[in-house]
């Protein structure tokens, strides 16, 4: 079910990769897995970390330095991939970076000729943990936590599913991807031009009717050159005070969008989860 | 003389890259630097990290999670590329990984067409401190530490240039060029088929007559796929013992080549230059 392809051991546990058929995205997808060293005594709750635009399940496990504070305390980490992948599965025809292949937005397309593939949503948050909690020793606690698209994928996959995760946090996220080019570029293709579709896959829009209030800590780096057009964290703000929705976010003085600002924060990150994953 | 490409806020430090023009090399450089948060009260001390076979400036400064504990002990970090480059600097003709361009093995090259232009021991040793120490907040304290063929390079730039540092570590080094085809590939060609001349450029033999004897600490991880045929660790050992090389190698049961491994280990390593380099 799953093929190991890669294992390095690290801070004491395990990094490994594994390749899988996923019947959501009908096609083949690597994705990786910190395993601390307590799970000798047995399961550990898992952080789901979701990766922005053209990355792969490989950046945040090689960039972040995630893997010595989650080994102290204690917590896997699961890096899924970005989209479906595979010559049998649309990429973007233009080549963009920003659409398709390394872009799925985490959402479940229903517009041709997305629709057959592109449904990371129902990925990352049902088949993927269902899986690893099958094949690995990893218990059912999971949080959930990205970056840039992935840190709206992280909001809106927790967003729509209360009950799903215990935990939530996010770095430099699209707060509102029906009013940034790149959700807007996203959204019509992967939902159509109908933009009241949009709406479930939006997180300031999900955070006024959320049945669920998990505490929300943001990282976004003020020197961020993504930080006006397209990510724009004052919208969240200004959602969650109206909802009464608890949230941290941090603006980081001088900090940009790359994995140099998620290593300096990633620690307060998983600690932010482990209050909750292993409280 | 400095032209800054990249900076990146990190730790309250600063990543940057720069390119410059290389008197020693005859090429343009790029090379990265990690300036702490100290750096605002005074300058502070430099560990060079010399990287292996294939790697460019980036590969430390990304996956080593090394500015973390730099930042903490007021040390600036240095990651020189690994060889000359460029359209006008002969490569490897055989387009090989291990020879040539990123292969520069940290020696000054006496064959043809090599020596014009591969000269990475004057480069690291002499001319990029100076040039880093008369434009950075950087003091003249110097370590250096490196992996794998960069080990192999942070042992003998040390043991070449007694007082050029005060501490030294490695992980996972080629212990004895000489003896490794690795190295005999790379000293044959660089330095010619006259293996005498080779030993001013190995480990192994520069320790039997050092005049300096800076406490060593060497990671080598067991699970490592080029332990027995190119790396030798325990060469290293003998070497150290025969001459009374106060020597700490760590064999590190299950721990690969990767920066996984190096990742894991370098805090320590960082510890062990601060303490020569903040006494």
């Amino acid at each position: 079910m799953l093929e190991e392809i890669a294992a390095n051991r690290c801070f004491g546990g395990w990094h490994r990769r594994y390749r899988h058929y996923s019947e959501s995205l009908r096609c083949e997808m690597v994705f990786a897995v910190y395993l601390p060293p307590q799970v000798e005594d047995g399961k550990v709750p898992a952080l789901y970390w979701l990766s922005g635009l053209t990355c792969s399940d490989e950046n945040f496990m090689q960039k972040a330095g995630a893997m010595r504070v989650a080994a102290e305390l204690g917590m896997a980490i699961v890096a899924p991939d970005t989209s479906p992948r595979g010559e049998h599965v649309p990429g973007d025809p233009d080549g963009a970076w920003d659409f398709g292949l390394g872009a799925g937005f985490y959402v479940n397309a229903t517009e041709q000729p997305w629709a057959e593939h592109y449904r990371m949503h129902d990925y990352v948050v049902f088949e993927l943990p269902e899986l690893i909690e099958q094949c690995l020793p990893v218990n059912g606690r999971r949080g959930v936590s990205g970056h840039s698209m992935g840190g709206h994928g992280a909001l809106v996959c927790a967003l729509r599913n209360p009950g799903a995760y215990r935990s939530l946090s996010a770095f430099a996220p699209i707060s509102h991807a029906t009013d940034s080019p790149w959700g807007q570029k996203a959204l019509a293709q992967y939902l159509g031009e109908d933009r009241a579709a949009w709406k479930d896959w939006d997180a300031c829009e999900l955070i006024a009717g959320a049945r669920e209030r998990l505490p929300l800590l943001v990282d976004q780096g003020e020197a961020d050159r993504f930080l006006v057009e397209q990510l724009k964290p004052e919208l969240l703000r200004k959602a969650c005070s109206a909802a009464g929705h608890p949230l941290d976010l941090r603006l980081q003085p001088g900090y940009d969008h790359s994995y140099y600002f998620i290593a300096s924060f990633i620690a307060d990150h998983l600690r932010h989860h482990a209050a909750a994953l292993l409280a």
